[in-house]
């Protein structure tokens, strides 16, 4: 869920004082029209772990525009008044008519967090607060609320330093209580119920926008768009193809793919060494008496000519083929175009004590589906939800799923074109689709973040392998697996 | 919810075979058009109660369409194969292509209805269950899959008379079971989890639609109905609106409403102590010291002139007037206007220890609204589900809602219009709409139908007043909020 938010994020002075004058200008219109249209509410929902910004992006907001016609909330320890009815009165009762922007800070995922954190609810009655939640939303975006869900995000790390910041200072001292140094200590706890709430309550209509909290310029900007989208918004009752509902992108330009050092390499001699002791302690573990109840499920994914071929062959290569399978995904076929689409990765699902390996898989629809328009932007919208949902049964059901992105850079992935095509066992893996995907470089990198970051889950994360030096990858994919299926089969 | 499948209903054997022979015709028509369009698989979902029907019916399904496109499944205890895989594989798998039918038995419901009604896990588990059920469905939905969800109702007392019957003959006797017996004695803990899961998993795009199961006939067209919509069913993916997935119509017209017996009557002397009693009765409760935590809700809706306003008076006469309100509902005023339909009720919600009359409620959006054309298919199909949730959340917070519907029937509504008329004093009471919406009583009379049937929840059931009498209903209104927090206090 953070993947994209914890890289690192900066925008120089110059730039965001640009970037500011034209967000600026822009969210001025932009709510002017709103307000003229009349038809819709901006409701900004405001959440995230402490220091990482909540409270500075909100009054830039009140700044940025016209604070005649945004309400800002924040919701503490409920009132007398508030206390006697059900606990979302306080919350439609400061709902701003149409045409206006509210800003609310800890709502309705407030109550239920803490429980969860605390462990006064469980992992069930946690899921369904969030399922209210979820449809108390889904009411709100068919009435004409435009829900704009802000989760300010900072490593553990970083807390510590901000809230070591500003104890130093006498002006700031007071901002840091002996709760927020408890809070500190169960970073991980919270950290990891918000993954969750954000998985789940991750909707169509409503998608959380995960805003990297370390840069304060950065997360300006971004909240800024964020915003501006939401008030461009002109129906939000319409199908997310015709909203403006979709992720916001990085706006530095990195990203968990560009943060990868692709530079990494393997010399021989360590190549094989490692090669030897990663496939027998693969094919050991499969055999392994622990395993007899589980199954392995693994998804290959990557950049054209990332090597997976090569990386698949090398992982089934110790394993008796009995126990195993691997499943091309290319186009459907006939009988799977008759069927819904997750119908043709849940028919080759593996059996306990069996390993089948997705050559591409599910993640098709939010990748090249996505970018080449063969579905609309609400089928892959709703696909990330679906396809968390589809994982979270095979986890919960034994199913160890290992997710592994395979990654090059675009001179890489050209001097392997260039090779194919004067290699004569090459030239199959080579065709004009290849070349256009190429030109389409930047989509597909902004799908395959946005796949990250939303279905990069608690039980089922995405690995992202280094992939210039194929036999880099070939070890890094091995020990990727080994490490997961030990820490499973542990437990 | 299962007020309609409760009324008794019949269809003769004349008239059930001249509706069967239009019924076979249409459907073999309707099943070729599925089966060229190749757009839409339709799936039914098949469940209910022992003993009422289910069998039979699918059978008669079976004749009726052309069965060589018709795929039957019942799923008894998992197979090996499929216990090893995540629960929803077996009905994946059996999943039938675009074109053709599929009627599954014993569904993704059964296992969590079962662990619920054995108490082997809570209700917040069972939600979470009803809820991964619904978004499977919304998957389903989205991708093509037309679901029919037939849950199949008789009362206990003929579930008891049934089985006897089966006893009876040798060649039935096998029929019914040990288990079958032991069910019967759950019937109300089995019902009353129906009753939540059909609330929880109605939704817009895949309503369940509760068949009564007492008259093999009556039960037999109301499915072959079903199906037919569900074939005809154009774009299933499309909103609501335009589809065929609304409530089914009873079909020999028998309803709750009409089921009522208007002919009941008080005489003079006992509705003087009666009024005296109840209104006694309902003071001293309201300043019991076990209402302090609590509030009172009455909603009243009606037939237009059945009385709405002489009941409220009667109820609110012996309170005191700092501790209730009364809340007309008329046109939403403008700041109502901007904000999401439920926004005006849940303003007027009752602090603790207070009463707030509705007169007339957030049900304008299924009745009025609906029969007028002021708010989508859509909106009025979603705002089932909304309503529900709106009441969970009060009665969750301690809140005690009593619903009740002021029944007249259409001689006696046309005397009091006649009577408003020349009156001088209730001249301002009677307008062309009035006139209006008498034309539209059938209308009317199906909304408020599947009002009853969709929102009669557990914890805020309908109560049906018969009002031709007016001091009989007023006595009848006064009773029974007085016995509802009687029941409620006492807890």
């Amino acid at each position: 869920m953070f993947e994209s938010a914890e890289v690192d994020h900066h925008i120089s002075k110059d730039d965001y004082e640009a970037a500011e004058a034209e967000l600026r200008e822009q969210l001025l219109e932009a709510q002017l029209a709103l307000r003229e249209g009349g038809k819709q509410t901006v409701l900004v929902v405001i959440a995230g772990v402490d220091a990482a910004g909540k409270g500075e992006t909100v009054q830039l907001i009140n700044t940025w525009l016209d604070p005649r016609h945004v309400h800002s909330f924040a919701f503490d320890a409920p009132t007398d008044e508030e206390r006697e009815r059900p606990h979302l009165w306080r919350y439609w009762r400061a709902l701003p008519p149409k045409g206006e922007v509210g800003i609310f800070f800890d709502t309705w995922y407030d109550a239920p967090l803490t429980a969860f954190i605390e462990g006064e609810i469980d992992a069930a009655a946690f899921d369904r607060e969030l399922e209210r939640a979820t449809r108390f939303e889904r009411m709100l975006a068919n009435e004409g609320v435009v829900l704009v869900k802000l989760w300010f995000h900072i490593t553990k790390k970083e807390q510590r330093q901000r809230f070591r910041e500003l104890e130093k200072h006498k002006l700031t001292r007071w901002r840091v209580t002996k709760r927020d140094w408890k809070n500190l200590e169960k970073y991980d706890q919270i950290v990891g119920a918000a993954a969750r709430a954000i998985r789940e309550s991750s909707t169509e209509f409503a998608p959380w926008v995960v805003v990297p909290g370390q840069d304060e310029r950065y997360r300006a900007v971004m909240v800024g768009r964020a915003l501006l989208d939401a008030l461009r918004n002109d129906d939000v009752t319409a199908a997310p193809a015709e909203t403006n509902m979709h992720p916001v992108a990085a706006i530095d330009g990195n990203n968990p793919l560009r943060a990868l050092d692709l530079s990494r390499t393997i010399d021989d001699d360590d190549y094989d060494r490692e090669l030897e002791q990663w496939q027998g302690h693969l094919a050991r573990t499969l055999r392994h008496a622990r395993f007899r109840d589980r199954s392995l499920v693994v998804v290959f994914e990557g950049v054209d000519a990332a090597g997976k071929g090569g990386a698949i062959r090398r992982v089934t290569a110790p394993i008796d083929p009995r126990h195993f399978g691997v499943i091309p995904i290319a186009a459907p076929t006939e009988e799977e175009r008759a069927r819904p689409y997750m119908w043709r990765f849940w028919r080759h699902l593996p059996r306990r004590g069996e390993l089948v390996i997705f050559d591409r898989s599910w993640y098709g629809r939010v990748l090249v589906e996505r970018v080449e328009g063969y579905c609309t932007t609400a089928d892959w919208m709703r696909a990330y939800s679906e396809i968390n949902d589809f994982e979270e049964q095979l986890v919960e059901h034994g199913a160890i799923v290992v997710k592994l992105w395979l990654h090059i850079d675009m001179d890489e992935q050209l001097r392997r074109f260039e090779e194919r095509k004067t290699s004569a066992h090459k030239k199959h893996k080579i065709g004009p689709d290849d070349w256009r995907n190429r030109e389409k470089w930047d989509q597909y990198e902004r799908a395959v973040v946005d796949m990250i970051d939303r279905t990069s889950t608690e039980s089922a994360r995405w690995n992202l392998i280094e992939a210039n030096d194929k036999r880099y990858s070939r070890i890094a994919v091995l020990r990727t697996i080994c490490r997961r299926l030990d820490a499973a089969l542990r437990g």
